[in-house]
């Protein structure tokens, strides 16, 4: 029986901790699918810079993942309706509520575990570890 | 006997344009070594804006690269000498000497074959593929 992983986020300029996410993600499971979320479901920060395509191009050539494919435009459980995962991994810093999630997946009779992978621990201290942090520099340096 | 590849660039902000190189210089061998420049060994365009150990860790999480190492400080041929590779792949668009590049090779007795990779066919007219044209995409949403 293959153990399924669902990690998911927007990933739009590719980080450390972004890495060591879906890294985390892959050892909760055989397989691990990430699903890249369309511009139209990101609305608790700003537009992505990348298109959604690049970015499921650059998240699904990584080593750690399986799959990737990108989000259902209206409703974000639908991939997860027909993947069936065992396990849905969250990142540790993703605005999303636990709680609302597991009574959804239960709504719709999704039998599967949700846990929050862990943060990565800087190496180095100029690490910029969110597409953010890599956003601001930019704007500094070059703005 | 394993044939060995070189890859190197800076992959600043990794976009598929990147992929694509790594996943065809993998096809030229059997193990994958990249050699990331160091922020001193970048000196025909900008400074990068990721810290160099960030880059070599992202580009090191691929599945098309074996190894991920930072260039020496001074001589990037160092690394070369040392892996003593059976061909070094350069990107399509990477300002290098190919014949200036065979010549230091043959000064210093290693034997290997210089190859250009292919360039990444946009599957999309919206992708960005280079870190300049992401950088600028920034500034021109966010600046």
């Amino acid at each position: 029986m293959t153990r399924t992983v669902i990690a998911q986020g927007t990933f739009d300029i590719l980080h450390p901790g972004h890495v060591h996410y879906l890294e985390e993600a892959a050892t909760m499971g055989d397989e691990l699918v990430v699903i890249v979320a369309r511009k139209a479901n990101v609305d608790h920060k700003e537009a992505p810079i990348c298109p959604a395509t690049q970015r499921r191009d650059v998240v699904g050539a990584l080593e750690a993942v399986d799959e990737a494919m990108l989000g259902h435009e209206e409703d974000i459980f639908v991939p997860i309706e027909t993947i069936d995962p065992d396990v849905i991994a969250l990142g540790h810093d993703q605005h999303l509520d636990d709680e609302a999630i597991e009574t959804e997946l239960e709504r719709r009779g999704i039998d599967c575990e949700v846990r929050r992978a862990s943060g990565r621990e800087p190496t180095d201290e100029e690490e910029l570890l969110s597409t953010r942090l890599i956003i601001d520099r930019i704007l500094e340096r070059r703005g």
